[in-house]
Formats: structure tokens, C-alpha cells, sequence
């Protein structure tokens, strides 16, 4: 095994993500679960966007999301992901590659549009996800850059994209290079309705070939199908090397095989936005593990990012996170 | 003078902002002088974007937050401004109106691209801006909606729309029209820098059209070349109905005639991001007005709206400002 030319390299639907506030009553009348990602195409897209309120726009996507949060703490971070030459797109590449994050996959040529994620956020926080994936469904397996996958400590992917059937193919493609180069790979399990439209795959990937499993507390509950967490936590523990389960304001818990660790979630004030904290842990995290910390002090880590991002609107950190885990250097000790 | 359609039209360049953290080296390697903002071409836009760090796109021109902040408020706001018919230009349309702003302005259809205006926010909240004026400079007088005009309270007008030659000649149309039909004509220097383009001009204006004139330390001082604050002041106060001058954490002063109101700044925790604060002051201000408040209390609205907007990163409120101003009506009392 060479040198590693990248600690992290993530793969996943590229989105730009339109936040808007929104009042519950405007999810109830429009049957919108909140909380929850659902895939819709262009013309409920276009209704939707408008209806609702002024929007922001920020590029995002879960697993772009954590290759940006790597790469603001100091990591090596690659991005795989595919987007449109429109002006999102545009606006996504701009973004991801001065976040310093290693973005080359070629552009969509068909005139399909960058994927947009219209987010709504209500007064208790949640962030309400409405996907038009766009450009995502022309991503596939020629789009797996091998010597990149080769080069990268872990590569992490978003449950999202065993959405779209060509990504799944470039999913496969993707794990598959990690074995032979012995290299870790990582999956999100990304949203409890995303774990019930693949339940089975994702049970076969996170025995088979998962090192690291990144999963809320809904979605290791629903991979499972059992009715609490600790059951959950259970199962997971004979199946992938690390799982890493996020419980939002419970914390989080790390295990590998007897080694366990319970972490606290960082306080925070006023919680704004929950866009992107699963995400952040995970930049956190894997940032931490590819570094060679120790499984308490990643969690510890991941815990801090998540609780930056949500503290204000919009799934990117505000502040300069290096100075943000200097300042915090004590919380990270042994 | 029939019934009122509108509380305040305002009038404007229609930029959307591209809102980046920078740090102040980043600044001085370009030359960029903090916290002014200044006109650039399309090709310079393009190399300092290609430059910049990772954006946050949201609607912004200074008028065109104020016609929002009176929305907000639950005043009735109206907007003209000029935007192509590109995604930029959609976006800005959508999210206009979604605030509850009538904006019918017809788009260029020349395929000049909608302005945007690179916005570098440092870490003490200054911003520094680079606007490309893009479809801007087709506004002209047929855009000026006479009715429209004639049916609001009032019609403000930002100093930066004397930039583009056409806009000016809108600027002059509409100014004449408030006249004609009795109503309001209000005007905001908008910089010290843009009134050192226009100082005859806008000193004309001041005297012969503008009823509400907002301005803030530094601009008054330009408007009237005059090295402090009093010096200032009293000169504004013979030339114009209503004078409103803003002076950040010094509060803001408000004079017409020998009436005159000291309102402090409303408190603040921390500032993030200046951006948009003397735009929302003439929102909460020119709210009030048009409710037929007294001065003191249309400052103090102002100030409160202000307060907010600088407390989060970008030019729009994150709250309901319906209910923020609920709750902080015991600070509205006469």
C-alpha cells in the first residue's frame, strides 16, 4: 500500500441546497414529513420552490458537506460527484474546490440541470428535504477515479447514492477498489427512509465491505428493524470494524468490537438549523481517525463540528474551525 | 391624493449576493479598501470569484432589503429593479416576491447576466463588496411604473441606482412623479464613496426633492464635506423634510426642523456581519412612517431591525420579525 495522497475521499449526489424558513402548517398542507428527505422530479420541483419563502442558496450534499468539513480542519479531502455546466453547477465546483477540496469529476454534458435539494426549516429546528437529483442519476462507475480511491485513507459514501441506478453501479466500483487496495471504506447510512428503500443491500454492504458506519439513531434502528437503540447497537457491533451512532442531543456512541465509547454532544446555546450535523460529525470524526486519534477523542471531535453547524442556518460552518479546535484543544484530550 | 396601494416602492439595482468569509490579508493582496463597496467589470467579477472563498448566494441590493424588511414588518412593499431572465434573475424574482414584495419589473432580455455583488465579510463584520451591475444598467424610465409611483407613500430610491446612466434617468422620472402626486420622495446615500461620485447631484437632490433622506455618518459628512457629525447635521436639517442619520454602535440621529430624536443602537451580542444594516433601518423606519408614527418611534424601529440583521451572516432577517417587533414593543412606546 502507497503513501495516501488524500485522508478522505467522499462520494455522493452533489446539490446545491435552497434553505428557506418555513412554517409547519406549510408542511401539513402539503403533506411534507418533516424531518425527512424525499426524492422529487422537476415539475413537483418547480412547484414547490414557488410556493415557498426567499431562499438561500449553499451548496451542499451529505457526503460534499463532509468532504468540506475534512478539509476545514486541516484534512485532505476528495470529492466525486456529479454536476451540471448550468450555473449551480458552476456555483457547487467554485465552492467545494476552494473549500480545498479535490473535485475533478467531469461535468454532465446532457443539459440535465445540478441537482437542487429545496430545505425547509421550521421554528423547531428540523430541515424538511425535498431532492430533484438532477445531474446525480448520470453519475456511474466511469466517474470512480481508481488511483484516487487507491490514494485515499478512507473512502466514505452517502447512503443517498444507491438512489439513482448508475451511482450504485459507481458505489459498488468504488468499495470494491477500497478492498483491493486495502484501503477503508466508510458509508452514512444518510436517512431512516433511505435505510427502508435499501434495507437489505445496506445489511450486505455493512457486514461485507463497511469499515466505518456512520448512522443515527433512526437509521440503525430501522437497518435492523428493532425498536430501541440498544438492540441496535447489538447487532451493529458484529457487523462493520467501527460504527459510529449519532443520537443528537443524547450524544453519540463509538464501537469497535469490546471497545466502546459513550461521547456527549457539545452544548450548544440555541439550536437554529439541524441541516448538516450528521455530516459534520462525520468530517470531525474521520478527520480525527485518519489523523490516528483514538476512537473517544474522533467522537469527541465529530461532536464539536456537529454542534458548530448547528447553531446557526445552513449546513457550512461559519467560523474558522481550525481556531475552533484550537480553542477547544482541552475537550480533545484523552 | 387617492387612497395608498402601497407603503413604500422602493427602487434599486437587483443584485444577488455572493457572501464569502475572508480574512484581511486577503483584502490587502488585492487591494480591496474594507468595507466599500465598488463597481466591477464582468471579467474582474469572474477572477475574483474563481478567487474567493466558498458563497452563500442570497437576493440582495440595498433597496430591494429594505422593500423586504417592509414586507416583513407587514407593510405592503414594492419593488423596481432590473434582473436578466437566468437562474440568478429567477431566483432573485422568487425570492422578491415570496417575501411578499410586488416586483413586475419586465426582464432584460438583452442576455446581459443578472448583477451579483461578491460580498467578503471579515471577521469584524465589515463587508467588502464588488458588485458587477450586470442587467442593471437597463433599467431606464420605462420601467418606472407611474402608477405605482403615484399609488405609494413613499418611493425610496437608493444613491447607488445614480451609477448606471439609464437608472439615473429612472431615478429623476420617478423623484418627479412623487411630486406631482403628493406623495414622499426618500433617498439613501447608500456610500461614502457613491456620494463622492454624485456629491452635486445628490446635494441638488437633497434640497429640491428628497423628504426622507437616509444617510450615515460617514456619507453625511461626504454629502456636505465637513469633518464631524454636528457640522453635518446642521446642514442636513435645513435642506430636507426628514433626515435619518445612522451611526452604527453610536445609534442613529433623527431630525426634521428643530424636532430632533437621539436613538441609542439597539443592544447586540455579537456582530457577525454588517451587511444589510442600514437597509433594514429604512425599512423599520419608513414602516413606521407609513403607520403615521412619530419619529421617535419610526427610530427605534429602525434601530431594533438593524440590531437584528447584524446579529447572523447576510443581508435577511433569520427571524419573524412580526413577532420579534411583538416582543420588543414595550421598547416602541412613545
Amino acid at each position: 500500500m502507497s503513501e495516501s495522497s488524500l485522508d478522505v475521499l467522499a462520494i455522493g449526489n452533489a446539490i446545491v441546497d435552497v434553505i428557506s424558513r418555513s412554517e409547519d402548517q406549510f408542511l401539513t398542507q402539503r403533506g411534507l414529513d418533516k424531518g425527512i428527505m424525499r426524492l422529487i422530479d422537476a415539475a413537483e420541483g418547480e412547484a414547490l420552490y414557488a410556493d415557498m419563502g426567499p431562499g438561500m442558496e449553499v451548496s451542499g450534499g451529505s457526503a460534499a458537506n463532509t468532504a468540506v468539513g475534512v478539509g476545514l480542519f486541516g484534512g485532505r479531502a476528495g470529492y466525486i460527484g456529479k454536476v451540471s455546466e448550468d450555473e449551480l453547477g458552476k456555483t457547487f465546483r467554485h465552492d467545494i474546490s476552494r473549500a480545498g477540496v479535490r473535485f475533478e469529476t467531469a461535468p454532465a454534458v446532457s443539459g440535465t440541470p445540478t441537482a437542487r435539494c429545496l430545505i425547509l426549516v421550521t421554528e423547531d429546528a428540523e430541515r424538511t428535504m425535498n431532492t430533484y437529483l438532477g445531474a446525480c442519476v448520470e453519475l456511474g462507475p466511469d466517474d470512480i477515479d481508481a488511483e484516487m480511491v487507491a490514494a485515499a485513507q478512507v473512502t466514505y459514501l452517502e447512503g443517498y447514492l444507491w438512489d439513482p441506478e448508475e451511482a450504485k453501479k459507481a458505489f459498488r466500483k468504488a468499495f470494491a477498489i477500497t478492498k483491493e487496495s486495502g484501503r477503508r471504506a466508510s458509508l452514512s447510512l444518510s436517512d431512516p427512509f433511505c435505510v427502508d428503500r435499501h434495507r437489505a443491500e445496506f445489511r450486505e454492504l455493512t457486514e461485507h465491505y463497511v469499515d466505518v458506519l456512520f448512522a443515527n439513531e433512526d437509521e440503525i434502528m430501522s437497518l435492523y428493524e428493532v425498536g430501541d437503540f440498544d438492540q441496535a447497537l447489538q447487532h451493529v457491533r458484529g457487523h462493520c470494524e467501527i460504527a459510529v451512532l449519532t443520537r443528537s442531543e443524547k450524544g453519540s456512541v463509538v464501537v469497535r468490537g469490546d471497545e466502546i465509547h459513550v461521547i456527549d454532544a457539545a452544548p450548544v446555546e440555541r439550536i437554529v438549523d439541524a441541516t448538516g450535523a450528521g455530516d459534520m460529525y462525520a468530517a470531525g470524526f474521520l478527520y480525527g481517525l485518519t489523523r490516528g486519534f483514538d476512537l473517544g477523542r474522533c467522537g469527541r471531535l465529530g461532536a464539536l463540528a456537529a454542534g458548530e453547524i448547528i447553531s446557526h442556518f445552513g449546513a457550512k460552518p461559519e467560523i474558522d474551525v481550525k481556531a475552533f479546535i484550537d480553542q477547544s484543544a482541552h475537550a480533545l484530550q484523552a
